[in-house]
């Protein structure tokens, strides 16, 4: 079977698009001469510098989050492939202002001990907040404890505003820390993704299966199950989600598309999702739907709810103006 | 094959979806009451009512783009069905405050035939303006002449901010038929959609095969190919594209994926047509990249290029406020 993409080649394919994404863009973003990073085009002089990234093939995330009240810089990796500690050094340089550096990191092996290695070496100080808030799979083949999935865009939005409005490097990290502590989600696939330089499938499945729980690298879920309703799929989820959640209380209700999912879907997804948790007393406050954090072109999604109070509401409401996100700004 | 979507059944697809899309946006628009339109919720007194349609499955389009400095109303047809003239009457009636109504109709015998017969009905002051800007074929199997496809968006967008600034009816139709004659598409699929009524994909394609010139309810287009490189892809596109343009000038590059395709390849597109077009000497001054006008879970893109003038730059850039498009505002 031929890869269906729109590509040139594999080894070329993220250069291109960072190429392409960065022309976009230019009035948000700069591209470093050795594509290592994206940072932000107009630095803010005092403020900690926020800084993500992880493989590719999560599109928008996370270059798409750099700008105005979110990222400062990211470091995209090749297909699902973490960064490496010199793309994360140099960022830092690119965008340090004296006042420390926040890495934001999804919780895979690779990318905390490539996060890790740059915060050693950088000279200045340097903190991290690491997302774990994937509710299906308590490990997995690329992490150990709970996956980083889609909730780690709330948390670059609400402490990239903290960072935005003058907080300090260790109020950010606590802040970054309780958002995460308070963001849960969980995944469905419908079909699989196909990394480029693979070729083929990451994973097989039936005409009439789907994944719940899958990762966003195509990784394993819970279980191999039959397709159901959105109806079905939105119970599921959402118990597991509200079951995890350390208190009640308003949210932000995020439906993600993995994008091969049109939003004609995730809007009925929403849907679906929002009923359920006002059945348990939860009110939604805040709402997203799109396709922010991907998985190539794999067809499903995730639900995130995360947990506001006055604070979170405040930072998640204020300007943001990137790519992918923009508002207020 | 079973249909791998996230819905309840066909019939009621489309009612569950624009519920979800008016919960997650209520602040910007309402959902009539037996869901035959979305209106913008914070009207204006004294500007022309501006109105579009046409089937769903084009996702945001047009719903999307209901809000400040867009659209007043969209009416939603079944999946790519035209929306009925009541349906136009009733979005009229609730938007039109006695300045007149423009409508913006995509060239489709179904639509054309169904706004004409609303703006019979209505008693207000009616004028329309009909989109043709899909240069692959000259008919197709549900239009007389040229399809309206993405440019759709920069009609809407454009005429949207001078209604916004106060143009009258007339002035608002003149531009927007202005920005159709120099706004021209054309688009390539790698894999069907499928209708949920119909439960199996609109057309058969190889695995090694495109729909070169395709439509946007995967209708076909110029001649079915063997899959090419990106760069070919673009070569064709741009090279049909700019043979169609009336003249040069500094232009919009809008990217659009049709449903199926992830954001990273879609700015590799952007990247291969943006050269393509520097080397022919038509600089890109205003960029857009993303699954804005869809045909369900279609994988593959457009690519559309409108030519600016002063006043397309100015209305292009002015604030606008809907649940797909949102800057300035």
């Amino acid at each position: 079977m031929t890869m269906k993409k729109l590509i040139n080649s594999a080894d070329t394919l993220i250069a291109e698009s960072l190429e392409g994404f960065a022309s976009a863009h230019a009035d948000i973003v700069v591209l470093a001469s050795d594509r290592s990073f994206v940072r932000r085009r107009n630095l803010r002089p005092g403020k900690v510098a926020l800084i993500s990234g992880g493989g590719s093939g999560h599109e928008p995330l996370h270059a798409g989050f750099v700008g105005l009240g979110m990222l400062d810089a990211a470091c995209p990796g090749q297909i699902f492939t973490s960064p490496t500690p010199d793309q994360m050094i140099a960022a830092a340089a690119a965008v340090d202002g004296g006042n420390g550096v926040l890495f934001i990191v999804k919780n895979y092996a690779g990318d905390v001990m490539n996060f890790e290695m740059a915060a050693e070496i950088i000279e200045g100080e340097v903190m991290r907040v690491v997302t774990d808030d994937d509710v299906a799979v308590e490990a997995s083949i690329f992490s150990t404890g709970r996956r980083g999935v889609a909730g780690t865009l709330i948390v670059e939005k609400i402490v990239g505003a903290a960072a935005e409005a003058g907080y300090g490097l260790a109020d950010l990290k606590a802040l970054g820390e309780r958002i995460n502590s308070r963001t849960r989600s969980m995944g469905v696939a419908l079909t699989s993704c196909t990394v480029p330089a693979a070729g083929k499938p990451t994973f097989a499945i039936g005409d009439d299966e789907m994944e719940m729980g899958v990762g966003i690298h195509g990784e394993p879920g819970r279980r191999r199950v039959k397709l159901a309703s959105a109806d079905l799929i939105a119970d599921e989820m959402v118990g597991s989600i509200s079951g995890e959640l350390s208190e009640k209380g308003d949210v932000i209700l995020f439906v993600n598309g993995f994008g091969g999912t049109p939003a004609v879907e995730l809007y009925l997804m929403y849907n679906a999702a929002r009923s359920r948790l006002e059945q348990r007393g939860i009110r939604v406050r805040r709402s997203l739907v799109g396709s922010y954090v991907t998985s190539l072109e794999m067809a499903g999604c995730s639900i995130t709810v995360s947990i506001l109070d006055e604070e979170a509401v405040k930072f998640w409401d204020a300007p943001v103006h990137t790519a992918a996100l923009r508002w207020g700004a």
